[in-house]
């Protein structure tokens, strides 16, 4: 069988996450639905991970396993033209038969969206989590530095998943600012469940002056949730990228 | 009384346009019923000019007449907090009696957003005209330049409005490039219905190579509508701000 690997994009407002779920709109059934009346097939979608409620992706990656004899360029064409306009099929690639985009997954990138106006933002208020609050730009940027490296990071994960570890390494970890628009950068081997939304609401109270840049190592290291800040929402949450070797 | 200028973001793709009209959903009716319920008064809200359906502002500028005693920090507060969150109050300011939004203003400055990506975007899909093709931007940049100065603006508006005179100034006309998004910027002393929306569908044709550079004097000398490009969809279209002397 053909594996085909999709790189995707989209408007997690929508959906009530990728997970296929009954009677929830989700992004994997809605994408497997359009994909068998193409391939007059029943098809898994294996995607890199699952993105939670509300989360947008710009480079989601997933493959399945198909008999079609469809062109591989065909397929963006052909899965676009019948899909919601809040998922776009960016590019497809043939690929080895033992690719999974799960187990082989590398690397992961997540941006969060801070929108740092007074009174924060009409037009993109769905695309932005609005804090009008002043921050100290310079005391997060130290601060995220902090999350850089191998760590235990056990009090960065909500409650409700069973990872065996909770040891993640983050490559980089970033914070850029576009006119009133605040983004923080991740990039690591894997992110725990909320992890990158409890790591943005730790780096606000940074921001915020409620937490010491200084105390970063502590609060890793003691492994303890309530020591960490808020989860901050879904909505401003996006998958940017998943690399694989 | 008192004359309060208000500075105002709103998403257009919410309402069928600013002005007031039964049945429909505007902005201005939106607003006024939110200032009138603070005050205690009827108000009229008078808009440096009217924004179409699905057009939005991230700066759009309106005075209104009021003997409410509220100061004039708390306007904007008052009024976000009871208005539907696709309209934010950015700035009130008190201003002289005779200010008026409409006849007053000196410049106003227009974007449309293209988005030239291979397969579109699901993320801004309500926020950006997206344009597949391979577009030569140089000349686009080029053929803009043409646009700046005093011209009789006739082949580049709508029928259906009755301006005296279809003569304007672009004080300036550029194209920026932001990643995928090309984004076309207009300054003017003022514009035609439709105006930018035009402009923008012919440098698009220039960018497509269906337009040369060259002919755009032609275009606009000639004073056909015809002659000149399609009318863009008016969810890419942002008013960013209104002068005054």
């Amino acid at each position: 069988m053909r594996n085909i690997k999709l790189t995707i994009e989209y408007d997690g407002k929508e959906f009530n996450g990728w997970q296929k779920q009954p009677n929830k709109l989700n992004i994997q059934g809605t994408i497997e639905t359009v994909i068998s009346e193409i391939t007059n097939e029943p098809v898994e979608l294996i995607a890199s991970g699952r993105t939670d409620a509300g989360v947008h992706a710009l480079g989601q990656v997933a493959n399945f396993k198909t008999n079609s004899k469809l062109p591989i360029e065909k397929f963006p064409i052909a899965i676009n033209s019948k899909i919601k306009k809040s998922i776009i099929i960016k590019k497809a690639e043939e690929v080895e038969e033992d690719f999974h985009a799960r187990y082989n997954c590398k690397k992961k990138t997540y941006r969060y969206i801070i929108n740092n106006s007074e009174y924060g933002t009409a037009i993109y208020r769905n695309l932005e989590y609005c804090v009008p609050q002043k921050l100290d730009i310079n005391e997060m940027k130290k601060a995220i530095k902090y999350f850089e490296g191998e760590h235990d990071f056990k009090a960065f994960k909500s409650s409700g998943t069973s990872s065996k570890s909770s040891v993640r390494t983050i490559y980089s970890a970033n914070i850029f600012q576009e006119g009133e628009k605040i983004i923080i950068e991740l990039t690591g081997n894997g992110f725990l469940y909320n992890m990158v939304r409890i790591i943005s609401g730790t780096i606000l109270e940074v921001g915020l002056g409620k937490i010491k840049t200084e105390e970063i190592p502590n609060i890793i290291e003691q492994k303890q949730r309530e020591k960490a800040g808020k989860t901050l929402p879904a909505h401003a949450l996006y998958l940017v990228s998943v690399e694989y070797k």
